[in-house]
Order: C-alpha cells, then structure tokens, then sequence
C-alpha cells in the first residue's frame, strides 16, 4: 500500500475510536443523570462498569497514536490530527469519570425524596451530551466553526450550575435536614460544570488542529 | 551526533522541563493552601497568575513528545518514556487546575472568620506536595516500588477528605449559618483529593513505563 493511502486507513481506524469513544461518554452522561432522576441503581451500576471499557479504548487510542506518529512521521496537520485525537481521547477519559461520579452519588441518595426538582441538573445533562457530539463531529469534520459554537454552549452550563449552587444553598439554609443530600447533588452539578468545561478542553484542540494556533475559550 | 546520543539529549531536554512543570505544581498546591490559611489574597492570585505558565509548558512539553516520536521512531521503553512524559504532563496540568480551584475558592472566603480550625486541609496538601515530588522521582529513576508507595499516600488524603466531609457536615446542621462557607471548604477539600487522584495516575503511568503493563492502583 502507498505510504498515504496507509496513512489515511489507519487514521480513519483511529478516529472510528475515538467516535466509538465519544458515543459511549455521551451514552454515559446520559445514563447518570437518567439514573438520578429515576432513581435508577441498576442503571448507576452500569454507567460504574462500564468504565472499564472507556479506560481500555483510551489506551488503545493512546497507542495507536504513538504507533501512527512512530511508523508514519507525519508532518503539520497530520500531526496535528493525531495529537488531537490522543487529546480528545484523554479529555473523554476525564468526562466519563465525571459520569460515575454522578452514578456513584446518585446510589447514595437513591431512595430519598428529593429536597427539589430536578430539572436543571438533567437542563445541564442534555447539553453536556450534544457538546460531546458537537465535539467529535467538529473533530471529524476540521470544522473551526462548529467547534468554537460548541464550547459556546458552556455558558450556559456554568449559569445552570451557578443557579442550582444558589438554590441548594438556599434550601439547606432554611432547612438544615437537607443538609446531606444537598451536598450530593452540589457535587452532581459540579460534575456537569466540569463535564462542560471538558468538552470545551476538546472544542480548543479542534481550533489548534485546524489552525495550528492554540486558543483559550472562554476564559 | 549519533542517533541514540541525540535520542539521550531530547529525553533529558524532556524530563528537564517536566521537573521543572512538577516543581512548579508542587509549589502551586502548597501556595493555595497557605492563601487559604492565611486569608493571602496576594498569594491566591499569584496561583491563579501562575497557570498560564503551566499551561503552555505543558504544550511545550507534548511537542516535544511528538517531535521525539515522529523524529526517532523510538520502540519500546524508549516508546513508553517518551509518552509517560506526556501523560504526567497532562495529569500535572490538572493538578494545577485544582491549585487554581482552591485559589479562587480561598479568595471568596477571605476576611471571614473561619468555622473550623484548617489543620486537616493543610495536612492533606502537605501530602499531596509529597506525591508529587515521588511521582516526578519515581519517573525519573524508572522506580516502579517507588511509584507504588507513593500512590498509597493517596488512602491517607481519602481518609482526610472524608473526615473533613463528616465534619463540615456536621457544623452545617448544628449552625445553617455556616453553610456558604463550608460548601466553599468542602469544594477545596474535593479538589485536594482530586490531586491525590492525578497524582496516582502519574504513578500508574511509571508503572506502565518500567513494566509495560497497565496497573491499576487503587481501585
């Protein structure tokens, strides 16, 4: 086979990854606030072992890239192409760590009546889950653009995040008994907040891989 | 130069600026836990100056992985060397992500007097600065055994954080008046254990590094 034409099949290998990957972390962030909000323990489980498999593809991905870069030298973009996926798989690693966190704090308030409705937290769920896609199809794509307009979306994750913070402090102060589970679902939030801020960790990578300048958004 | 004598003058051109990346890190963490215990805005904002720095030697850092791979095709250990670099370069980078969290959340809770004697959170970014330090030595030395005892400090800053947990817990439900701060304490308490956590990975990494297995510690 032709150098290229190698080159170009195991790219595309690599990057049907890190798009598997990337399903699965949507799948997972989806899964751990689906199990909160219907106090779903089974569902919990298996957002927890199912991170098995995410820490496995990480690696895979991990390797492939040093073999690619190893094998191919590829030089500018190509390069930069395989950093970015090795980036972006690391920052999927991070996001579905998120994601049991949540599994993990939703077992331990599962079976209580909830001190407020959740409806925020899932808000902040649902587009943490299209920025991860936004994210992979910027990626794929080489699409700047697309990228940047996702990790505008972690605005409005950090505002939900600050409202439900207010919120929870509010009614742990009027009443104490709310106390403990107030704090696990401040985490749950936090978790959101970062899952985004992740995501956004992914839409920088998307700007250097096609500009070759590095960009700080939104700081 | 002979190949393998510029292969040796890369790789220590690259751990150079990787100790220098985890001498700064240590010193971060250690800074954003004095802020804190002496209400130092000053020393607060130095951290959260200081990240820039840090990011961008990081990016250094994996350009340098890159251009070593890509260059030198190395197999291998040699292979392994060069991407537990840019690994443990990722994992400081987070590391000095949460010296930065608890910088800011230093600065909110400034002034105020506080609810509870800080003795356990100095304690566990004393550990912490600890891990560090091991973590950069066992990486440079190739010290597996080394690696490992230090990624069972970890179970000490669990230990730690869940008492602090307990205990702002505690105060919250005997004086609501508490709450805003101890939410502020609980976070930066969290991020201190999310150090203990990247710093087992970077033990994980020099365990993959002088086996070539995966390890994983703590779990």
């Amino acid at each position: 086979m032709a150098i290229r034409t190698e080159f170009d099949q195991s790219l595309r290998d690599l990057q049907a990854k890190l798009l598997h990957m990337g399903t699965l972390v949507e799948e997972a962030i989806h899964k751990s606030t689906e199990a909160l909000v219907n106090q779903d323990i089974a569902l919990a489980d298996a957002v927890i072992d199912g991170d098995d498999e995410l820490d496995r593809l990480q690696l895979e991905i991990e390797d492939s890239c040093m073999k690619l870069i190893a094998m191919q030298q590829p030089m500018a973009k190509d390069l930069r192409k395989i950093s970015a996926a090795w980036r972006i798989s690391v920052e999927l690693e991070r996001m579905a760590d998120n994601a049991v966190d949540i599994a993990k704090s939703c077992r331990r308030i599962a079976g209580q009546l909830y001190i407020k409705p959740l409806i925020d937290i899932p808000l902040m769920s649902e587009i943490c889950q299209q920025m991860v896609k936004g994210g992979l199809d910027s990626y794929i794509k080489d699409d700047k653009d697309m990228a940047i307009k996702m990790s505008e979306m972690d605005h409005k994750v950090d505002a939900l995040y600050k409202q439900v913070f207010r919120e929870l402090l509010a009614i742990m102060l009027e009443d104490p008994k709310t106390i403990a589970q107030a704090t696990h679902l401040l985490f749950i939030a936090r978790h959101l907040e970062r899952f985004g801020d992740h995501a956004t960790n992914i839409a920088e990578s998307v700007v250097y891989l096609v500009t070759g300048e590095r960009a700080y958004l939104n700081e």
